[in-house]
């Protein structure tokens, strides 16, 4: 990507994520609902103090910080640069206000743009840059699910957006999709931007195996609701199980029992639930017990991404998940822009893996435990974001991103 | 009082209100800080809420609720009003917006005044009103004192007030005030308002002691404090050394180190710790410590009562307490408009004690467990709340209110 | 008491510790069931502890200990005497083993059998003797409370003693005894050995009041029961109902509900409950919440004291409280010898208290602060211990002992 | 192997478990210390409900059970059986006493032993008595490492075994034994017994990698901690980061710092730390962050059993691991009967595996979620017990098993 292109992505990156915040409040943008989210305020200013920390302190001439203090505000979790404003308090900043973050994003533009029109830019800084947007468009999609899990724990159920929420097309049943054993490469291996936790491509044997041509939808796992299925051990992890009885969950984090009928909260406000699009909001043991009832498993990242093999379609910018019977690759539709998919592989480096040098490298390789991988990308992932290497992870438990279920079964 | 008073008080009060709101953004009104401490958009709703649920609810002909989900969202503790929001969720209602609250504050206040404006009003109506001013008055002291918490753990240390902070006059060192052993008559007799707790008046003996004539400063406390009193158990309830160490503390709550020397933060911002002014922000367990580290005990609310015997000047409504020599009761100053001050008394009815009928009977009396009575009032007290009678209470590791200590012992 | 007199009690009342853990195994007597309780084996120990490190160590010529690590591991809460073994950890210690403590016990007792023999003891000396003895012998009733808990948490629900546990005389209804408004004098006054809380005996003024004539029992207590009562927030404190809520309550500590009928553990086994037995296991919330219910309230220490006046008869020793129509003072039954009986009034130190200098001051006084005052005394207190003037205490939510509830009122 | 052969070894390794409690007494036998342990009592049990629940119960005729309540008080996780006693709890079982459950484990071995002595034992029955065994000596383990977790609590660190405790011969420096990539065969294949989860074998492809020859050991890390790397978030998983600072650790679970120079609890009591002994008792976070520091990585499950390939040496039973320069595979020693291996590998199901039927299906598959693969086989692993494709499993922070290191890397 030349220099120019790059300023213009830039530009557009950047004023999406004011655009996402235009349907709220300086309130809204302010509260925390839980340490796991952030305020929609504290990803405007993080995602600036990415470019002002990591671009312009070591790149601008004469670099004098925006506010002294925003370092150690808004840094997120590189121990590496020094101190960090405590996760679960990123609600209690009521100053700065909204509108000096606003300031504050409209400074570091113009720095980035002076930077950027320069003539002698290093391909190593243009990386960066891609590294910021690409970090910023993380964080874009972390401000809807983050205000949509604030919002849900508002009585009135407020709606993100007052648009119209139609009920999507009858979806068909799924197919098997099945492929022999085969030594597959696996990982990024061309010239486009990529995480280093894609990195390095790399050898991987898979086993013969099928995988589901579309998402489970909401018709399907009301079944595995309605059959008893958070109240039997039998199709549970133990964790599982356990975090099941100690949380008294029987359905989907949005999902609300209204007298004999089910509604589902959606950044469109709260409506009666669509048995046709596909099922959101469950965490991988609830991913997990609902293939086990249906006499199948999740598949592995390795399997997801050799059934995909090539893709070029990655779906469309939106705020709930639809049903689609548009083939993205290979027999299988919903892969890209309805939800994340969890695969039963979880989160390690690959063979030969290293995270970048300094502060940087605390990217990706650090939060290597105890994550399941997702694959694929939602509803609410930014239109160029989305990857066929793409490695999306989350806790088994999290449940508040738009995360979905395919199936898949050995042969 | 007559209905025209009663009406220009209430319009007052109600005001004080917005005032008190004043310096405040949109954010700042939203936040909470902890469970005990509730928003100051909240303060304005349920204060609100007191007036259209028990007045209006039940006198206003024709009654409709400004909001149907508004007795929901804005009960506090009223299990007799029905559901209510979790008290730890209020900081989550970023909607209704502030100017909804706002709106709804006028709409109640027109059907008041409007009600006020009849002919005949029962005397238990009158009353009512009068509750629902001292209500109010009780959380325009919260506002401040909770703005204040969530404003403490913002690292750039907002003022609320850039009003200037100067040092205060020096203290002359104090003296005892000694009361030979007297039956004693205690509680509320006259006809002026009290809340039910101060009732009945009633007979208590009091063993013969001597009290303060002023409270204790922060020169007094920084001694017990570089004397390592944090760090001695001798000084300690059990309970409270559990406490200290559980939570690692070692000086009072808004007390800062800063290299050698201390600062304090106030509504004012962070200022150097003035040892002029009274001490404030402790625990009762810290209370207790510094006392009998001084050699000398809390008082007893009944020794504090029969002390003050009649008191004529309730001090000056302020943002942080400053010392006074300025006399207010037989030898006694800084009683009211400085600090709040811990007795040794446990919060417990008085003798023939009987709450009022109905829900507005929860507001003390279930209360009467593991919290201690504070007597006095502090510079957060509104201008016509305080009085000699008068029953503040809370448990005895709370220290985000305006408390402080004055000593006694026994003769 | 003359020193032969003390010998032969110090013997008594050692050898009753051991008695009490005869039905008792090695395991039995290992285990900790919760952190507020205590094994067997430490009770054992720590009593021996407390002649070992008050008496022999400064009176005993050539003192050296039983063994060195016993001054920390049986060191209760003293911080005068050093560190401590974690209190929730007693239960790890299954070394040094049980037949090793009793050995510590019948050592320490040689040694202080040896200097009770001498011919120059101080009262100081002896008083302390005395102490320990008192101290022992709240321990013993510990024991008892300790051990039940651990049985109660085991399914086979093994009996402590295989006596015959029969049904208990048919109570009469209670009356009320009067009591005109009075100065009255509260505490301990005479010559015989009390704990420094009872002191000094002080003036209190009571006004007019009734007391129940006796306990409330088991029948009583079933219909709050099973009309609700603890599903029901009018009865309730603020606080206790948060207990009851966040612990899913609906009945004493003890009871099961077997089908249709309800059972309760007991020191005998599980047996039916049975109707006319005093009411136990209950805490400060449900006494409370209980008077409420019943339009009464619970006593104050001082009318308790009072109503009692003077007692000749302090009950039996056994391992269930039982009904008895034997009045003990001036119309009232079941004051000593059945259950402890919360008071409404708070622990706090009587006017004048001084604790004693040094460690052993640390006996009563620091645990003043949010625990209840009990009175009288229960079945498993030891003979000879009890007294009118007693002070027990323990926090609003303690069930494990035998507390019970005599209810009064304001006249 | 015939019947006769597998009814002499299951007599052996009955006896074996007795052994094991020899030198513990009752108490010791009685004790949990933590959620994760259990009583050494309560597994003597458990092994015996294991046989009588899935063999005596299906295939004794006219089967009784012992007692009607061991199936509850005995079951630990198996919700296909029916209710379990709180697992927390199981140290409250001071009854049954320990002599009873002897005396079960005798009923239950006689009952066996008439049922192997029959004629017409299918290979599914026969199958069934060997996994009982297997799991036997699975707690036969974690009976050594839960009674050290206890004592370990105890300030008089008591020994399990007086034996001596010598100082372990001088590890010379490991070397690095390299492999080339490689379609590696995994899992079980052969006749002899395994567990589900080593099934079915498959295809893995390994890149080009290197392994130790030999374990890190306490010389090694304590350069590790001497050089602050429990201070430094760059070695650390975020997340093992969090842990170490929430528990403000410093060193391995049994390392004691005493003055100047460490020692390190044993079952044999209380030692200096011996540099050249393998480093033990450190949790995935550890190993984890070592190997970070080490500039090398752990192995993934597939690279270690690819480098052992055939072992036919597994050690030798002990209690502390000690170092050993013999080969036991193709360069590599110290993979048997020292410690533990913690892996890089997720524990996750093999292609194709399938849990058994039945309730007996809970042994394995239903913890495959947030643990962490370990190999070899550590001191305490029972002789016969250890195998080339055994997966050992545990949580990332556990530390209490024989866990060590060896380390990888990539070529």
């Amino acid at each position: 990507m030349n220099v120019d292109t790059l300023a213009a992505r830039y530009m557009a990156v950047r004023k999406h994520t004011l655009e996402l915040a235009g349907p709220l409040s300086e309130e809204d943008c302010c509260v925390q609902s839980m340490p796991d989210a952030s305020p929609i305020k504290w990803h405007m200013a993080h995602t600036t103090w990415f470019f002002e920390t990591f671009i312009l302190e070591t790149h601008e001439p004469g670099f004098r910080p925006f506010h002294p203090l925003f370092r150690v505000l808004f840094n997120s979790y590189y121990n590496g640069v020094g101190d960090k404003h405590p996760r679960p308090q990123r609600g209690m900043l009521t100053r700065p206000p909204l509108r000096e973050i606003v300031a504050y994003r409209h400074n570091v533009d113009e720095r980035i743009a002076a930077l950027l029109s320069e003539q002698t830019l290093t391909a190593e800084l243009l990386a960066l840059v891609e590294t910021g947007l690409q970090h910023e468009q993380q964080h874009q999609e972390l401000m809807l699910t983050d205000v949509k899990h604030m919002l849900s724990l508002n009585p009135l159920y407020p709606a993100y957006s007052h648009a119209s929420f139609g009920p999507a097309p009858v979806a068909a049943p799924p197919s098997w999709v099945e492929h022999e054993a085969v030594l597959a490469c696996i990982g990024h291996g061309g010239d486009g931007f990529c995480f280093d936790n894609e990195t390095p491509r790399h050898r991987q044997f898979i086993e013969s195996y099928a995988i589901a041509s579309r998402l489970v939808n909401n018709r399907e796992y009301l079944r595995f609701v309605e059959e008893g299925g958070y109240a039997n051990p039998t199709w549970w992890l133990s964790e599982g199980w356990e975090w099941v009885q100690a949380n008294r969950l029987g359905h989907p984090l949005y999902w609300r029992k209204d007298g004999a009928s089910w509604k589902e909260f959606t950044l469109y406000g709260l409506h009666p639930l669509d048995p046709n699009r596909p099922l959101t909001h469950v965490s991988y043991f609830e991913a997990d017990a609902y293939a086990r009832w249906a006499g199948a498993r999740l598949p592995s990242e390795a399997e997801w991404e050799h059934a995909v093999s090539s893709a070029s379609s990655f779906g469309t910018h939106g705020l709930h998940p639809i049903s689609s019977a548009r083939e993205q690759a290979h027999g299988l539709c919903e892969l890209f822009g309805a939800c994340w998919q969890w695969t039963l592989s979880s989160y390690a480096p690959y063979p030969g893996y290293h995270p970048a040098k300094g502060a940087i490298g605390e990217y990706n390789g650090k939060f290597m435990s105890n994550q399941y991988v997702l694959r694929g990308s939602s509803c609410a992932t930014p239109s160029g974001h989305a990857r066929m290497t793409y490695r999306n992870f989350f806790p088994s438990a999290a449940r508040w991103q738009f995360t979905g279920i395919r199936l898949a079964r050995s042969l």
